[in-house]
Parts: C-alpha cells; structure tokens; sequence
C-alpha cells in the first residue's frame, strides 16, 4: 500500500490531496489561501499538509507542483510567480526536515504533461507534447516515455521561443516569444491596443479586459474578438510546426483557459500548423486533443510524478 | 569480439569502415562513388559492403547514416538529398535479405550528436545539442542519456524552426527557417543579393560565392563578409536561445563547414545568444565548443549507433 501527499501550489490557493496505491481518486483533500494576514506561504503550505498528514500511517512521499523556474533534482524553487518570498527556495530539504519523508518537486506544466500522460489522454503515447494556454504559456514534453526535464530541470519552456522577433514583451523580459502573442495576457493586449485605434466590438468601452470575455464575444459573433483568437490560433499553429519538426510527437495536448475557446482558436490554429509544418510525415497519425484532466492536472501530475520517482519507472 | 561495419552514405562518396570491439579507429575503411555510370546507388553501397565484408569472422551489424527524413525503427529512406533514386527506399530490409547481418538506419545529424556524445567531446554530458551549419542545417540531441528520435525518428530538425516569418526560402519550401537564414546556402544568397545591390567587397565580380569563400575574405577583413557572418550569427544565437529554453543542455557543439569561420561566427552568436536567454540560469556552466570528429562524424556515429542497439545500452 502506497500513501502520496500531492501538493499543488499557486499564486492564490494551495491545494493537497492523499493518494492512495496511485489511485486518482483522493482519499482526502483540503486547500488554504497562499497569502494570509500573520503569516508566509511556507507557514502556509506546512499546516496544510500537516492536517492532512496521517497519524498511524506510513506516508511514501511528499510531491509538490509548483509554477515558475524550478530545480526538480536539487528540490529549489528558484522564482515563483506571486510569492516573492519564494527565490532560490529549499522547499525540498525544508518539507523532508519537518515531515522526515522523501520529497518530489516538479514545474506545474512539465508535471500536468506527466499527469496526462499517466492518467490522462496521453496514455500509451511515447512522444507527446502537452501546452498549456492561459495567461502565460506553459509546457511540458514526453519523449521517448521520459519527461524532458534538462541539465538543471529547466526544459520544455515552448512560450519561450521567438516567433515574432522583436515583438511584443514578454513577462520573461525577452520580445516576442510565444506567451507574449498568443497567451490570454496577450490576446486581451492586442483586443485592446486594437479598440483603441477605433476598431469597432461588442466589448468597446469596457475595461482591463480578460480572455475569456474576448473568446465570449467573439462566441457572440464579435469580429474583432473572432480576429484576436485567429491571431493567437496563427502564431500557435506556426510554433507547433516547429515543435513537430523538434519533437515528432503522436499527441500535442492543449490546456489552459484559452484552450477553452475552442474552435475558434483551434481552426486557424491547424490550418497554420498545415501550412507551416515541413512534410506531412509529421502529420501522419497526429492527434490534437484538449486536456482531460481539468483542474485536477497539477494534484495529478505531482501523483504521477511521485509514483515516476518511487517506482523509477520514469528515471531521469 | 564484436564486428560493425559502418556506412556513410553522402550525394556524393559512400563510406565504409570495419569496426572491432566499439574501437575507434577502425581495422579496414574504403569508399566509392555514389552515382556512376551503368549502376546504381544501391549496387554501389552493395558492393562496397561487400568487398569489406568479412569471409572468415561475425558480422555483428552493418549501420548505415545516411542525410535526409528516415525512419530508424523501420529502416526506410523517405527522402536523400541528391539521391533520387531513394524514396521511401526500404534500406535496412534489403540489406539484412542481402547480407543476413542485423541492419541499423540513422540520420547523419542525429548518429554524429550520437558519435560526438559516445566518442567525441560530449562525453560525460547527458543532456546536449549538437548542430551543424554546412549547405543546410542538421542537428541532433541528447536528452537524458538518449537519442532524441520522436515517434517516426523525424525529430531533431533544428535548421527547421521559424526564426524570421515570411523570411527566405528554405531547402524544405517553407520560408524563413533558421536553415533559410544561416547556412552556408543561405549566407551565400545573403552576400550575393548585397553585391548586386552595389554592396563594396574583396568579392564584388565573383560568381558563385560558397561561404567558405565568404569566411576567408572576412578573415581577411572585407566588410561585407564580415556583416554576411555576423548576420549568420545573430539568427543562431537567437535559435540557440530557442533550443536552450527547450532542451536545457550543459552543452551544445557546433559543427559543419560554416562552424570553421570560428568567431567570426562564433562571437556574434553567443551575443545573440545572451541578449536573448530568459534567464541566466541557461548559460550556467554551459558549454558551447567545436565538433571533435571532423569527417568522421558519419562513420564513428554509426559505429556509436549500433553499438547502443546492440548492447541496448540507448534504449529508444
């Protein structure tokens, strides 16, 4: 019997569940905010798993996600978006001190990427390639049964790659990438520099506008907000032929809110990636399938990633 | 003991050369034409084998790289540049039927990655990018330990990533490829086109310039052939960003003709390369040197290659 404590951690909510025998089904969950008045977000993310900790049983393993630059073989959180408390962060070594069981630390999208593979709609795929579109852009890749994790952890960054140089900025300080095009941050800057030089829309006049109300209007017929979504799908599509010709995968797996526009994204997002893409080899038995996990991905993926780990069935 | 015979085939020259127990210098080598009157490639690669071909000793495989889109599980030729006699050409089945030796199939870029990690300068490392930038532009990678080959053994293509949208033609049909920007093709397109724009150049009145022309007037200080590298560069550099984003390496080695420029090349590259890294945590302890196998790199690749399928020591 194999008990996992999965620990998904976020700018605004950490969640924990118990698993038990790698069954995806938790045994218990519970979640608490990241920020609170008189304390920190370790002080935080120890209470919480520490009401979930089992009294009389043998716990196999702590495995946490998390977002930003991570080291998953050192365990050191090097910068995590909304907690700046959080650089070059021990989290591994602090969590093994205080709960004297092993460890696992994983980036939030290379560890989703793992989860779908696992658990997911990447089972029995070799090579897949998993994005996940929302206000960033985030990735992780399966190749050849392991998952790309690099030197120091840092692989499988795919909204870090240009494909608009000298474009817009992007959070990571560099132009024209990926996230800075084609993530929901992006789409709603576009719509709106867009609306500011009179561009006619349902949404004219409203402000700090989201994604998703850009992918509601243009559901709604919007063509301004029907443009946006055809933009992010172009330069998604351009980057995913890229990614074919670098990875030759079987599955690409789309997650993320943005994902949720659907069709509207999804259309000029292949018909760009049948344009752009070098031999239709890479097509050949390519599917293009939305996430299955939800928002269960991270818990998952950190229960995946422990279960790589203690049964080295995914070595790295 | 253990016998390999390692082919490399080009548009040009077919080489051959007679392994013993994985060593690298090999006990017996020959070559042939590729293409010649009343023959065949094929009767051409057949009969070099064969005159290697021991009659007294155990062949334990013959493995064969060869350029162009191949499938390494199932040992077809899609595509050979200058061999149109070659597509989808079932090489590993015909020659196992005419030499009853097991047959192993690699892409000359990914066996010389391959060759350069067992034999050469990427000893040790378990995650690096080897790229070279001749006529066109080949790649291989190591990640964690293994050959990067995707679900056909189409990965890999690293000259074919878009780094300029709508830029240049590339070799591929698709326009502004890394390829289409910074091989020797395209730094010669590139210096030609400043010419007859009335450009001033050691070169002004030659015709068709190769780059290795292009590089020794640089060396020599003309203006225009410096520009032409460093704009070669500049486009690396950026990729190279790309890649290490992706992949993470403690290592990326440069190899190919146009790598022989040295800093002409290699000094605006690693610029680029700077300015454009998200974070400096990429370059940490990073590498980037030379190919060590010079001509070689096809044979000792192949070598490399059917010694890890062999001893299953790359599982892939």
């Amino acid at each position: 019997m194999s008990l996992i404590i999965a620990v998904d951690v976020g700018g605004t909510q950490i969640r924990a569940a118990t698993y038990l025998d790698g069954q995806i089904k938790p045994i218990e969950m519970a979640r608490t905010n990241t920020h609170a008045p008189h304390t920190t977000p370790w002080e935080q993310l120890e209470k919480l798993i520490a009401a979930l900790f089992p009294r009389n049983q043998k716990v196999d393993a702590i495995s946490v996600t998390a977002p930003g630059p991570l080291n998953p073989y050192e365990g050191v959180i090097y910068r995590a978006p909304n907690i700046p408390e959080w650089k070059d962060f021990p989290l591994k070594e602090l969590l093994q001190e205080r709960f004297k069981v092993p460890v696992f630390l994983g980036n939030d999208a290379n560890l989703a990427a793992l989860g779908e593979w696992v658990y997911g709609v990447g089972q029995g795929h070799h090579h897949l390639i998993y994005i996940t579109v929302s206000t960033g852009i985030g990735a992780g890749v399966i190749t050849d049964d392991r998952l790309l994790l690099g030197t120091m952890g840092l692989a499988a960054e795919m909204g870090h790659i240009t494909v608009l140089p000298d474009g817009p900025l992007c959070g990571c300080g560099q132009r024209g990438h990926l996230e800075a095009v084609a993530s929901g941050t992006a789409i709603a800057r576009w719509f709106e520099q867009e609306l500011a030089q009179g561009k006619p829309s349902l949404l004219a006049g409203t402000k700090n506008l989201t994604a998703k109300e850009i992918a509601q209007a243009a559901q709604s017929g919007d063509g301004l907000a029907i443009a946006a979504l055809e933009r992010a799908g172009q330069f998604l599509g351009r980057a995913l032929a890229d990614f074919l010709h670098i990875f030759n995968p079987s599955l690409i797996i789309m997650g993320g809110g943005v994902s949720k526009s659907g069709d509207l994204l999804f259309l000029p997002m292949k018909k760009a990636l049948q344009e752009h893409v070098m031999s239709p080899q890479y097509l050949h038995g390519l599917e293009i399938v939305p996430a299955s996990l939800g928002d269960e991905a991270g818990l998952v993926g950190a229960l995946a990633f422990a279960r790589s780990q203690l049964e080295n069935r995914v070595p790295w």
